[in-house]
């Protein structure tokens, strides 16, 4: 059985979804082949869609993994009852990641002054379950997650204070640590919202923890580093000037040097080992 | 003579002033002291014009650098027809400083790739006058200047590329070397735009050289760190959300430690040395 077309106008679809957060991407990409098992397709079916799946979102690390992790399942001979077992259990451990890694967390957080950038479910659920004194919150330029997340944590009586930028990467040695979330976690770094970066060199400089929260879904081992990437986004949403390229990437890489731990759902690993034990 | 009403006005006038630049409160601070010496007003009434002057607007360092300037010429016994060449001449040499400083940076600039922030004449006035290979440009919220500085070089023909903060702070590595402009220089740093501490942070990680243009006006002996001040803006500029407290300051200081070297009408200077010579 070849993958049939409704299955791959599917995939197609998560291709060109723009708008889709990735756990949304992920869930439709789990469908697929959960659909294709269900129908009875092969594991060299199963296979060629996981293929496809790995290639549809070069910026959603989750969907990569998915598609690794099935393909390769296919590939070393599991049954179809197995392949689904493992495809479901991939997007529980994705949906329950947040909570978690929010309880490995907290007890990093608990009477702490904390700074972070974006918008992460994990670092909310994080700061929600410690007890934080303080969250120094950067807006994320350019769609400014970042007052979501003040507004998120100032909503549940967190004490936040939100800021520029540029002016809250320069606060750093205000606080006792910097928590951020991740995009991916690759053998290049962490890729995050941009800013992390910069936040991260300046974590460094003034001698405080720097720690990333990232489930399972979102580690990349080396050999799937290649199929993640980071795309250009509309220059308008930044700024329109005549004669001036602009620049928008929503992401940059921190170098995993600059990183303190990585709190995954499974404990907090040294960043050089989440890449292989995740 | 005791200081005149209406020059008693014109002062608080401009203490009371927050939409002007440092230059236009110059001008109309020197224009106070040179009304009073025409007046024929003696040195006690200048001095006491000047003091209130230096206190005036504390985060503009040209006024205080005015105030101290003259108070203490003033003070050392000067006559009037020296104190009015001395306020003249400071005016002078701040408006003349953007040029002199332009034409002592642009050989640093020619056919390098060159990264900075927000508006500084003096620095727009430098790369029009070198001829870098490339401008990389961060907008600098909140007010954004930095787009005004990428249209600016755009219209000479420079090319240019603008970006998020976070992103341009990000990109130190594949310039050259950094060029910003001040707002003061003191012993505790050099004061701009808030971004410019992460960058010269970022600079010093990459090995990037990072030049400080300022006149000066602008730069102020030990004896005046106390009397400048950075102060808070309206935090509705960033933005309102409910229970968060939104910081806003246009400003950041810069360790001098992370300065390669300030470029003056004087010549170029390391950092130190600037606070002593001018």
């Amino acid at each position: 059985m070849n993958l049939p077309e409704d299955l791959r106008r599917q995939i197609e679809a998560i291709a060109a979804d723009s708008r889709s957060g990735a756990l949304g991407l992920l869930k439709r990409g789990a469908e697929v082949l959960l659909e294709l098992l269900l129908r009875g397709a092969g594991r060299e079916t199963v296979q060629e869609a996981a293929h496809i799946l790995m290639a549809a979102q070069p910026s959603m690390a989750p969907l990569i993994k998915l598609g690794w992790t099935i393909g390769r399942a296919a590939e070393e001979g599991l049954e179809e009852e197995d392949l689904l077992e493992r495809t479901r259990q991939f997007l529980r451990e994705a949906e329950s990641a947040p909570r978690l890694i929010a309880e490995a967390a907290a007890p990093l957080l608990q009477q702490r002054r904390v700074l972070t950038l974006s918008f992460s479910s994990a670092v909310i659920e994080a700061l929600r379950a410690g007890t934080p004194l303080e969250v120094l919150c950067a807006e994320s330029r350019p769609l400014c997650e970042g007052v979501d997340t003040a507004r998120a944590l100032a909503s549940r009586g967190i004490k936040v204070r939100l800021g520029v930028d540029a002016l809250i990467i320069g606060r750093v040695k205000e606080v006792d640590l910097v928590v951020v979330g991740a995009d991916a976690v690759t053998v290049r770094g962490v890729v995050n919202k941009v800013g992390t970066y910069p936040l991260a060199v300046m974590a460094q400089r003034e001698g405080k923890p720097f720690y990333v929260l990232a489930g399972a879904e979102k580690v990349l081992p080396p050999e799937l580093e290649g199929f993640f990437r980071i795309e250009g986004k509309p220059s308008k949403e930044v700024a329109q000037v005549e004669g001036v390229e602009v620049e928008n990437l929503y992401f940059d890489v921190t170098p995993l040097d600059l990183i303190t731990a990585i709190v995954t759902p499974a404990g907090i690993f040294p960043p050089e080992e989440a890449l292989f034990a995740l």
